[in-house]
């Protein structure tokens, strides 16, 4: 029960039956949108509540990556939202979801970036705390936005036991309601906001690739295009160094791994109970890319786009112009594809150390 | 009358009366619009004209900004425009403006890059030649823009001496018409166009800042926005090292420099005959910030806005941050500002070396 308080949800609406060890499947030819941790209501309740507090991204469109992708390409720029993520959508639902009492002792996570900044940023604009645990070794502009937005740093080791040893510890010494990055109802609600105007801004849109980690955001996005449009194809991507979720896909249940490799340090999360179900059914294919390929995206956006995103930001783009992705006869009619930009959070002192030699 | 024809113009809306060598000033208290070579009706034009092929940048603004500014500021980001620069508006004015007689033989112009990138892809979307004059030493990325929208280089000595005598040689071999990059009413016209997506997308801005070369931007924007809100104040941004048109507007009359040296590579250009008198008139005054001032301002829009700017981009933001501006009491009740991030046109390589490292 106290699991369920802290997601907010009452019990009927939460039918997996295994959730702390691991999921159990279910038989069943049509998956049912209740068996989730949210829904296209959530969704659009959540668009309610945190509409006047996010920016709706534009969409950036390129012919010169029309045509080296042979696609037509939309990017919402999530890396213009608010912390400079598409994070803050989910941390605003969820501090704006809490009652008083609640929402007085503030809020905790643990968190390597983006999330931890959002999460500051949410709180202070709702006048609580926020206590961020931060694991050693977080790029500097992440742990700077989280300062700048009022939270308060608390540093662990950079395994993830030590940062929910942590994180236990304020929660115990605290108080605060723990809001975890990615497993987490009212998270995945923020996150599928995305959908609600990325397919409102580009309504042509026949397949979305979003970038995977813990698989906040593509389970809520996933959640609201599907119900928008059921035809609709939705990919992930992930890199080659943190591929759990396409091997999770390939055996049919959770895997994690040992440890990671990548550029993007965003996407070194594994799935969560809550996200797991939704990417096994909702998620089409996984496609998964090299850090050159990922690097090669990023200056693409860089120089042609002119926006500025983080390695993990760009693998949508590195996705679509993979040959894996190129060369995969299922993939041929996706013909308008819609990449989630996810976030611009990237240390740039080499570049402006460029400029003052 | 040669001239007049190249600029598109009938005798009666061009009463400049010494055009070739200098300004001749008139004493006159209240400014006709008809004595410019653009208004808000070739504006206007000009928008119909070229609708379709350019993109409506959007307008970003950001709370981080606004508080270290301490107004409201409001981004239009012509970074994202075709070629990476608002120089598409006014080229794609100027090829689109020709008739078919005049347009099967091509375009010419001499540029060090935005303009001369924005004039292949609008000759290339038309289906006609565009030669280009290109100095030695242009930035990298600007010559590959060309040449990526098919424009036909031809180099020349960094000197302007070198460059109108390359490109005179060429306009005789080809018979294109010259299209020069600020110094024309189509130009002009295109450029203008800034203003009517901006103030219909921030009607509260009460001040422009816009970025000062040859003119040709401030000029557009200035004519159309004081043609849609009378009270609107226009502010110049200019680099110290490259600041003729502070020195043109203090002394009342066109002002050249024997030489410029500033990060700014767009911004090295002097005021020309047809953009004087609209700057001389229209533009309230101009802030000159120093280069470290321009790289602080590029450092912000990456890592705050995710905007990549080029240094003449970033300039208007570097303006309204520098001690001068907010120091100044005459500009003290500039509370909304509408800046222009002109271009993105900008070498990286640094940034992707250090990550192949």
């Amino acid at each position: 029960m106290e699991l369920l308080k802290l997601f907010n949800l009452s019990p009927h609406r939460f039918r997996i039956t295994n959730f702390v060890g691991g999921i159990k499947m279910e038989a069943e030819n049509e998956i049912r949108r209740e068996k989730y941790v949210a829904d296209i209501s959530s969704i659009r309740e959540a668009e309610v509540r945190i509409k006047s507090f996010i920016h709706k991204a534009p969409v950036l469109s390129s012919e010169s990556l029309n045509a080296v992708s042979g696609r037509q390409l939309f990017f919402k720029c999530e890396c213009f939202q608010k912390g400079g993520a598409f994070k803050f959508r989910g941390a605003c639902n969820a501090v704006f979801s809490l009652d008083n009492d609640e929402a007085a002792k503030g809020v905790v996570t643990h968190s390597s970036g983006n999330h931890a900044a959002a999460l500051s940023l949410a709180a202070k604009l709702r006048g609580i705390p926020a206590y961020i645990v931060i694991p050693n070794g977080a790029p500097k502009c992440k742990v700077e936005n989280v300062m700048r937005y009022g939270g308060q740093v608390i540093w662990s080791e950079a395994t993830m036991q030590s940062r929910e040893s942590v994180a236990s510890k304020v929660l115990q010494e605290t108080g605060a309601v723990l809001v975890h990055p990615y497993n987490d109802g009212r998270i995945i609600s923020g996150q599928g906001t995305i959908s609600l105007e990325f397919l409102e801004q580009a309504p042509q849109i026949d397949t979305l690739i979003v970038p995977i980690s813990g698989g906040g955001l593509i389970s809520g996005v996933a959640l609201a295009a599907k119900s928008i449009n059921p035809t609709i194809r939705i990919l992930a991507a992930e890199p080659r160094g943190a591929d759990d979720a396409a091997r999770s896909k390939a055996a049919g249940r959770i895997i994690t791994l040992p440890e990671t490799n990548t550029v993007a340090d965003g996407l070194r999360a594994f799935l969560g109970n809550f996200t797991w179900p939704i990417v096994r059914d909702l998620v089409e294919d996984i496609v998964t890319v090299e850090d050159n390929e990922i690097i090669e995206a990023m200056k693409l956006c860089y120089e042609i786009l002119k926006v500025v995103v983080e390695p993990s930001g760009a693998i949508g783009l590195a996705a679509v112009l993979s040959d894996s992705f190129k060369n995969n006869p299922a993939l041929k009619n996706c013909s308008n594809i819609g990449i989630i930009l996810s976030g611009g959070n990237v240390d740039l002192g080499r570049l402006w150390d460029s400029y003052r030699k």
